[in-house]
């Protein structure tokens, strides 16, 4: 079991992490709670929402069960979230238990952060990649022109984090979850990245994935604490994500999972350093690690010019010009803004290397 | 020209009252800005917008006119305009002006505090009621089964209030401002309650009015700065709003003004704290003010189980029990939580006491 503390601006909050927490929840509570209301998905609710339940029998539960995918992260079950909290009575003292991958934490935390100007929310990640979107306060839905338009920052009351639950992943949420672990490695700690890189995803010990994910924990806490609104370096966190982000949107939500679109968009990223910093960087490795553990590298589909619209769709833009993490080296991140040409251009020359063998 | 100070927790930001601010909000603007989206309705639109928009003419300005009305506070119309934000470019760098009553800021706010995940708002607001819904950082959108369940606390920029544009107000929206400016006299300060009570709504000098709304507008910052998140004090503010809320729902949102139906909550605020505290407070006066003005106090129909159903859903209740803001006597608010037969027999009794003469 491993504890951490994050100092938001409106509260603290631990992150506790070990295997069987799902059963121990109600020992971190905080406050005393009116009622309690767990939103999950389909999946994720066969496996583990009877045990969550039953931790909590001795309060008043609600529980809501979600089509699982990132469609759900719609306009249109927030909507629905909303008339059910009004329907369950629901008032200022409930707490609202987001149990799932980042697709339930982000659209129950933003449930949570407006349901009468905000109620209290707790994140039980059940996937590798929700160890990144459970922790740091971003919620949000998506728009159909774009992912995570619609949000707040909303920090939560606690991150619970089960590694038990990781064990029924399949490979692609495995993949996805590692692609955010390889990111927050990059931008901080060459160490940790040449550990990740050393692994196989198809044969990982659970000690392992525990101590990955714990690193990426803390970096992340690191890097929010100082810039909880991203006003700053936790703009870094985006490393990979502006390509991924219009990779996403381009092949419809939910049909590549986000961090194997971060996974190009990462290597993509260091594609474009290697030219703008005229240095090398793990390039080749990465991409050889990527192939390995089977990411689609080729879903990098579309014709340069859609890619590019897609890209200055970018919450992270200003004024028009896209804004792009990049690295100096791994561990010395930098963000540079970008004119339209050079993205083409890198573009047509990264399709041209990811072919190569 | 008046100028106040607010502190909310993330930020500080000024409101500037006075005759003609609309000519000039850019001498004030505290960030520079990638682009201004200007939000209002129809009806302002035709008064005020060609100024406001003049003013920013040296900006990259969009604006979108909306319907008049309750009905706009709904989350079709808060998609909608998340569609506007996205297709205008707007980036987090952008500023959104609200540019009406109450409704406009609400909704607006509730965009600006939304929006990739919040930009800067500012709030210019055109009726005597926004003198209320302008300061304190409350924001929200209504739900087909109660007002204001979908919201956040986002603070503007600045509140920038022009006197001029009052002129226009028809008798409606004076009286529904005024019945705001009755509630903060009511429960911080005898002597502006009293210079009300001496006034004629329908024939109000503008000095006056100003000197009202500058009253109002220092208890409720008062009030907030003090309990930005309504853990504590900032529940005073709603006296009068736990019957007046449940009437406006029943009654349809828009068919009777927000501040009309406040207006009969506050008269049965004071017909149950005359009990309650076995006390006398000046019910009988504030009874004929709101006659001589044309309050419609006739509004209060539909039998009580159906009223008190809807007092029920209001956000401040604890636990299903209905809390009240009462007066121990004017100037000395308090909370308490009431039983439903209570609240029965205090809405019978009331209705008696309305149409006695
Ligand atoms: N808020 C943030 O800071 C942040 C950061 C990164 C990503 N995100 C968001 O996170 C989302 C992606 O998260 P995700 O990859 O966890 O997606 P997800 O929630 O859709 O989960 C992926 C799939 O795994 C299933 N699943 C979840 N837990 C499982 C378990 N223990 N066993 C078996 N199956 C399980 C789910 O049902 C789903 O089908 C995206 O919407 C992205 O935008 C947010
Ligand atoms: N956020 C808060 O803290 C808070 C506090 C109190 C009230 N409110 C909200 O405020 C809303 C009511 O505000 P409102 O009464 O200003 O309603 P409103 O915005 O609907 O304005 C009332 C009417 O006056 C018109 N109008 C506005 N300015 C005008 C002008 N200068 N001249 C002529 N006509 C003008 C509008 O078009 C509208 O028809 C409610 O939704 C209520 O919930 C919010
Ligand atoms: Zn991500
Ligand atoms: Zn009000």
């Amino acid at each position: 079991m491993e504890e951490l503390n994050i100092q938001a601006s409106t509260h603290a909050y631990s992150i506790v992490i070990g295997e069987g927490i799902r059963n121990q929840i109600t020992d971190y509570f905080t406050n005393s709670y009116s009622s309690i209301w767990v939103i999950t998905d389909e999946n994720v609710a066969k496996l583990y929402l009877g045990d969550v339940l039953e931790t909590l029998s001795d309060f008043h539960a609600h529980h809501t069960i979600l089509p699982a995918g990132e469609q759900t992260k719609s306009i249109d079950y927030y909507n629905q979230l909303m008339t059910e909290a009004i329907a369950y009575g629901l008032d200022r003292h409930s707490l609202l238990i987001a149990l799932g991958g980042g697709v339930i934490g982000d659209l129950a935390g933003f449930v949570a952060a407006t349901y009468m100007r905000g109620i209290d929310y707790i994140q039980m990640p059940t996937t590798i990649l929700a160890h990144d979107s459970s922790v740091g306060g971003k919620v949000a839905i998506n728009h159909p022109l774009g992912k995570n338009l619609i949000g707040s920052f909303y920090a939560p009351q606690g991150v619970f984090y089960d590694m038990e639950t990781l064990i029924t992943l399949n490979d692609r949420e495995i993949r996805s979850g590692y692609a955010e672990l390889v990111k927050e490695a990059l931008i901080s700690d060459e160490a940790i990245y040449r550990s990740i890189l050393t692994t196989n995803l198809q044969n990982l010990p659970p000690s392992i994935t525990q101590e990955h994910i714990c690193s990426g924990i803390q970096i992340k806490a690191q890097v929010v604490e100082q810039d909880e609104k991203e006003n700053g370096m936790r703009q870094y966190l985006n490393l990979g994500h502006t390509l991924g982000h219009a990779l996403e949107a381009h092949l419809g939500y939910g049909s590549i999972a986000h961090g194997e679109a971060v996974a190009i968009g990462l290597l993509f990223a260091l594609h474009v350093s290697e030219s703008v910093f005229d240095t090398t960087l793990p390039f080749l490795q990465l991409k050889q690690w990527l192939e390995t553990n089977h990411y689609p590298l080729h879903s990098l589909t579309g014709d340069q010019q859609t890619i590019l619209a897609k890209m200055k769709n970018d919450k992270k833009n200003k004024q028009h010009r896209i804004q792009m993490v990049l690295l100096e080296q791994v561990g010395k991140p930098i963000i540079k803004q970008m004119t339209d040409e050079d993205m083409l251009s890198y573009l047509s020359s990264f399709k041209r290397k990811l072919v190569n063998k």
